[in-house]
């Protein structure tokens, strides 16, 4: 199954309608790069959506095109796996204020030059209203199902929340309602990291270069990046994968070289992050996160944001998440409980924390394609 | 008793010996900054050693020379108080590598100029070195107890393992006999912020004023501590004191100033850190601690570390505390267990996570106040 052929489709495609904003401004002419795999029914009732999470793009089963890295969910999308493109039309797109094609902080304003801090500050529905667009350029009036996990999760969410009438199923993996003082914490650290970095100079790195991610704020970014990392990660799998081991060495050497493996593991992230992303889509994804609060957006009451909802949605929580703790999807499911939406719950053991839901989980896989097939 | 006269030395003493480090070099001319309350009895067996934390200084009960703040323990230490200054001869110096008045990496090194990062890399076992040698100085033979939170708690566990015969009692508050890899991890993140800003030069910022705080990587310093400091508070604690409340506006602004308290508050613990503490002093303390592993100093076994020790130990921890965990402390217990040391160990109840040491735990000062008075 795994060396079928999988048909894909990708493109970029160029909203016709300006997108109204949280923030009340408008944005014209909204690149949106995306992904498709397997073919749309004639009925055209068989579309998922897959939402990325904050560092994610639209390669969800087929490999990168410039890292040629495998896509990010290739364990869960494709032939015969639990989001079969033998019988749904999987799509994924990049989200709006991101940099994998896109529109976003790096791509050009109305005057030529890329926005740079200029780009209005989005929100998780801002991301939605995007991908709404996009469904309506493919035709697609329906979803079967929604998905995402972490960020892609909050996407599910407010989908099936703000546009009920656009998705039959809602899946959430690993995500929360709102952020909390901490999640809220350790994105401000991660801005702070970046706005700290000479280079980054208010945001205008980009050297007449959209495309630029190298010259703008890389220790900065790769600083955010450490930082964020360690919260993707439990306690308990940090200590499995690494504990106190050295890295390639028979004794501490007391400087300050990565002599953890540990250490030598983070500095990789943070660099090769910073060689892919860019930093002002960093700034502006995580505030639209920080920004995320379901409830308050619906009058301040969670359970009216589901109000005489159709859509069937399904929770899955980590217990060793603690980014985004069982409790945060506890407290959807009793908002959904309470606005009398169908909706299933499990918190699944799973040792890697809040990046389990990248990772082998065989019960993951089984739940999402119980899910989707019902 | 609040208001009572606080008997109180402050001095600055040089060691006359020098000082032999872990890694092997040896320290000359090393100087100590302490501070000491209540009366020596005339047998001298009536002191206690404070170890402060990461960050602290020897200004345990009494203001701070400069920024005037109280002393960091006067809710614990004075007249009457859990730590009672009339009964006991209390004592507490600045450790070895810091930056308020003890020999650390903007000292002057022989030549003249500040050693910057040509100081040797310190353990915490040498921070307890330099702490003999002040009791040397002093003519205490032998410490009614050392006590300590935080780092201050790895000093006092170091202390009676390594030198068993100078202390009657170890009081371990919120600590852990080694860093984790998530310990390690933080840490990292911090150092990397500190090293990424140009400003800190390889630590040469000094521009021959060793009492330079300002002028230095003050901005990654400052990204530092925003990191750790998130470690010290629990998730709850966080969001009791926080939530998601803005800052002084009714409306988020759509930007990227500090709309929510708990940025605003993060930006303030940041900028008034850089502002009393130097980068390197930083660097070279959180290695010390990442190196801390007090079995692998005693051939791989804890119990080994506390052999024939004839010291009374007391360990506390809070339930919050995630950044050494309840977990931490039993293992030590265990290790003291099997060693057949007398021992004692509670898990108090406090909302605040790991800072819960330095805050208002009721129960904490009865512990402390009826084990020292055993």
């Amino acid at each position: 199954m795994a060396n079928a052929q999988i048909v894909t489709h990708g493109d970029v495609v160029t909203l016709p309608k300006p997108l109204q904003l949280d923030c009340g401004q408008q944005l014209e002419g909204v690149q949106i790069a995306y992904e498709a795999y397997g073919e749309l029914s004639a009925a055209r009732d068989n579309a998922v959506l897959i939402a990325h999470a904050l560092t994610g793009d639209h390669h969800v089963a087929s490999p990168h095109p410039i890292t040629g890295k495998p896509g990010w969910w290739t364990r869960m999308v494709g032939p015969g796996k639990p989001i079969d493109t033998d019988r749904f039309h999987v799509i994924c797109a990049n989200v709006l204020g991101s940099c994998m094609g896109s529109t976003g902080p790096a791509s050009p304003a109305p005057d030529g030059e890329p926005y740079g801090m200029r780009f209005p500050v989005i929100t998780i529905r801002d991301m939605v209203r995007a991908q709404i667009g996009l469904l309506d350029l493919l035709g697609i009036e329906r979803l079967h199902a929604v998905v995402g996990g972490s960020m892609g999760g909050m996407q599910a969410l407010s989908l099936a929340a703000n546009f009920p009438e656009r998705t039959a199923a809602s899946l959430v993996i690993a995500a929360t309602a709102k952020h909390s003082a901490q999640n809220i914490a350790f994105h401000e650290v991660g801005r702070q990291a970046i706005m700290a970095d000479p280079a980054w100079r208010e945001g205008k790195y980009y050297q007449n270069d959209p495309n630029a991610k190298k010259g703008g704020p890389e220790k900065g970014l790769a600083v955010a990046r450490m930082a964020a990392h360690i919260t993707y990660l439990s306690e308990a799998g940090l200590t499995d994968k690494f504990g106190r081991r050295l890295q390639d060495r028979a004794e501490k050497t007391f400087g300050f070289d990565a002599d953890f493996q540990v250490e030598s593991y983070l500095r990789y992230q943070g660099i090769s992050f910073s060689d892919r992303f860019d930093a002002n889509s960093y700034l502006y994804i995580t505030r639209a996160m920080d920004y995320f609060d379901l409830a308050e957006e619906h009058g301040g009451l969670l359970a009216d944001a589901f109000a005489s909802s159709q859509t069937r949605y399904f929770l899955v929580s980590f217990d060793t998440d603690w980014l985004y703790p069982t409790a945060e999807s506890r407290a959807i499911v009793h908002a959904l409980n309470a606005a009398g939406a169908p909706v299933s719950f499990v918190e699944l053991p799973a040792p890697y924390g809040h990046d389990s839901f990248l990772l082998d989980v065989p019960e993951l896989d089984t739940l999402v394609s119980g899910f989707l097939n019902q």
